[in-house]
């Protein structure tokens, strides 16, 4: 017998995933200005869409950056704890545009899968969540705990302002934990539960040689070359192989301890077929593959660029030039250290003759683990195993969720993590996509999940 | 007394900046293929400016890439000599355009220069001697001496097919001694005679890491990064000094005599000055200064780019990345050699699971020098220490001008410089000037040396 409410999402799925097309019709990128009325067009969308579905109270609330749209539903009444579920309408720019099959702002299914940026990361697995209890309230007219909704729209550059937003509507966002539907589940082949994450931080760097570009006949020899110099900055920072070389980048940081890397042998995990899925040849064993991705921190540039780059060629002497860096941080970290670490490195590498130029991007984020007991990762076991006929693994993510960090310490609670993404889905990448199937697994999870909330008590999470 | 001639050009000054002014404002960038109408406008301008002075024939000419005007009188007769006068009409790209303070296609005075992309390389200059042709044809009836002017359209590529033109036209081109109206000089308050130029030719590489950008986060720490091979590759090209460190590239390249020395030596030259108006910091003597821009070969990368590059940030790790470079070559230095060196170096610095591809993107060019008593050099000493009042102080140029490693191969004969262009005017950057005090002066010394031209016999250039 199924259960009703799973019944109506099933029976309404065509429906759901042309929301979903309206909802990715939003260029809502928040790291570049240009797209302003993108966010907007987003935000509209789940205003509208959680008033329609029985949520009277959906607005924007915001604290200086780009607005987050909040929701209540609290008549389980005051003994029943309070989940804030949480989801990112904020999309990463579609760039390079020409590496796009399909247009990146409309919906396309092909191969069984949904394309489009921000399809996986995170409005198709957000949209799970809102659907579902809208169902809730559709078929039962209530939900079975206290709701808040926070959907915010900073995700991709860093959770700017979540913070402040959480602390100037402290009363109204009060819960008991965060329940999010961001943060990818780890492979599609297997049940499992993602329990600690990297934080990150970033900055950006610039090198400055000379007050123009130069002709490179008329200086070529006396001049240097920004572009030079830059690279030789950017080769201080590895070792041939991808060590990180920065002086007390890695003070605090807790290396993996011998019972981390025993769990890690454990599970099972085909690196070849990874790296061929990605084009590459890592030559890793399995533990030496995850011990890295999950349990080492990152040092990445993820762009950079100076002189010439148009067509053909043309001999100048580039006077300046420029990177964007990023950081994976593991448990003891401090992201502002990290930062500063980097930056007197560069400027200790750099020669007294090139300005360099250093900027702190974006709020660092620490690294987090959910607490091992906590009443709604059981629940979500629980319920993960009822669905899929399996007891979930616990696995960690190389990637970052900053509400985890925000969250703990604006409100002091923790964040469970259970998102329909798969982390193969090129999120942050041309040609982002969703396995179709993950809607059905994620309304049927979400079902289950929800109906176990209500046997939790507030008390559940004291401490 | 003034040389009728030099009164008619002098009065008609006006008229020379407003013909200018239409010549840059024609959009003639050889490299890119957007520019391709403003290339045909700049020819059109060309052919139709020298039919008005009184070259009937003058018409475009082509061997597969951007066509050449061309245009000859031949009234002197068959005894005397023939020169061969060049110029270009193609330039830079115009990037970085914000850089720019007035539109570069647009003609500007201001502080005593003019100001436009290509105004004094090489519009300005071939302009000077295309009206002293025209002036002495309108108030004499006729030149001193047979002259066709070949103006190319690819001096910005490399002369990619100028080697094909000269053998396809080899009659109609068939001169003594070239004269270019390229070729700057190298200052302003000192006149100087260019004997020498270096070589060039140049690359563009690609490194590949993986099939498509990943997500820093999901593949931090077990997936290559682009950017950072590309930082690391272009890191082994020189030493923190500046100095090549690729195997074989110096194979022949004539080291500098202690005679070579010496004469740098003499030659009254203010580094400091140098460095501070281009924001840099040398600390050079004059002789080491010299004698790196001349006599030294040069390796430089002239733009970089790879991963994302827009506003804000992108938590990627970049999959490709990619480089343009150039060199300068000094006497002895084959360009297809230097290519091949810095390929092998590249390729062996390479991990094996990173794809590098190498593409040598224009035609090489040796570097030459004038013999030093070549009769059309001396009449052009003779010429200048006619009309400055000093004797022209002999210097070399660290940039390239293909035409004379080409016309000495197609046509076997050697290329004088006498261009009014200085080479502090910026070409090849934002805010391309020229001095307007040049214009009187080439004037001066156009006239000046095609009278002296009236006296060299076809004899004087054999050998």
């Amino acid at each position: 017998m199924t259960d009703p409410v799973l019944s109506h999402l099933l029976q309404h799925q065509a429906d759901f995933v042309a929301h979903l097309g309206t909802f990715v019709a939003a260029p809502s990128v928040s790291t570049d200005p240009a797209y302003a009325e993108g966010m907007a067009q987003a935000r509209r969308f789940l205003v509208a869409r959680l008033n329609t579905l029985g949520f009277r109270d959906a607005r924007e609330i915001a604290a200086g950056g780009h607005p987050a749209v909040t929701a209540h539903w609290h008549g389980a009444g005051p003994e029943a704890p309070t989940l804030l579920i949480y989801g990112h309408y904020d999309v990463q720019p579609p760039d390079p545009l020409d590496a796009w099959v399909t247009p990146p702002f409309t919906l396309s299914r092909r191969d069984g899968r949904l394309h489009a940026r921000g399809v996986s990361d995170d409005k198709g697995p957000m949209l799970l969540a809102v659907e579902t209890l809208g169902a809730f309230l559709a078929v039962e007219g209530r939900l079975p705990l206290n709701v808040t909704l926070l959907l915010e729209g900073e995700e991709e550059c860093g959770s700017a302002t979540l913070g402040a937003i959480l602390a100037a509507h402290r009363d109204a966002l009060r819960a008991d934990a965060v329940l999010s539907a961001d943060g990818a589940r780890w492979r599609a082949d297997l049940p499992t539960m993602t329990v600690a994450t990297r934080g990150n931080t970033a900055m950006e760097i610039s090198v400055r040689t000379a007050s123009k570009d130069l002709h490179s006949g008329r200086y070529g020899g006396v001049a240097r070359n920004a572009t030079h110099e830059l690279a030789r900055l950017i080769a201080t920072l590895h070792d041939a192989d991808g060590c990180i070389l920065v002086p007390g980048f890695a003070d605090g940081a807790l290396p993996p301890s011998a019972e981390d890397r025993a769990a890690l042998a454990t599970i099972p995990f085909d690196v070849p077929a990874h790296d061929a899925a990605i084009g590459a040849r890592s030559g890793l064993t399995t533990a030496e593959f995850l011990e890295r991705l999950w349990l080492r921190p990152t040092l990445d540039v993820n762009g950079l660029w100076g002189g010439y780059t148009g067509a053909g060629g043309k001999t100048v002497i580039p006077a300046e030039a420029h990177a964007k860096l990023s950081m994976r941080l593991v448990p003891g970290q401090d992201p502002a250290r990290c930062v500063e670490a980097v930056s007197a490195h560069l400027r200790a590498a750099c020669p007294p003759d090139v300005t360099l130029t250093i900027r702190a991007t974006r709020e660092g984020t620490r690294a987090y683990a959910v607490p091992p007991d906590h009443p709604l990762l059981l629940a979500a076991e629980a319920a993960l195993e009822e669905t899929t006929g399996r007891a979930p693994l616990r696995v960690r993510m190389g990637a970052t969720l900053p509400l985890t960090d925000i969250v703990r310490g604006a409100l002091g609670i923790d964040t469970v993590m259970f998102s329909f993404a798969t982390a193969d889905e090129d999120f942050h990448a041309p040609n982002e996509n969703w396995r179709e199937s993950a809607i059905g697994e994620g309304f049927a999870a979400w079902v289950a999940l929800l109906r176990r909330c209500r046997d939790l008590e507030r008390r559940d999470f004291a401490g």
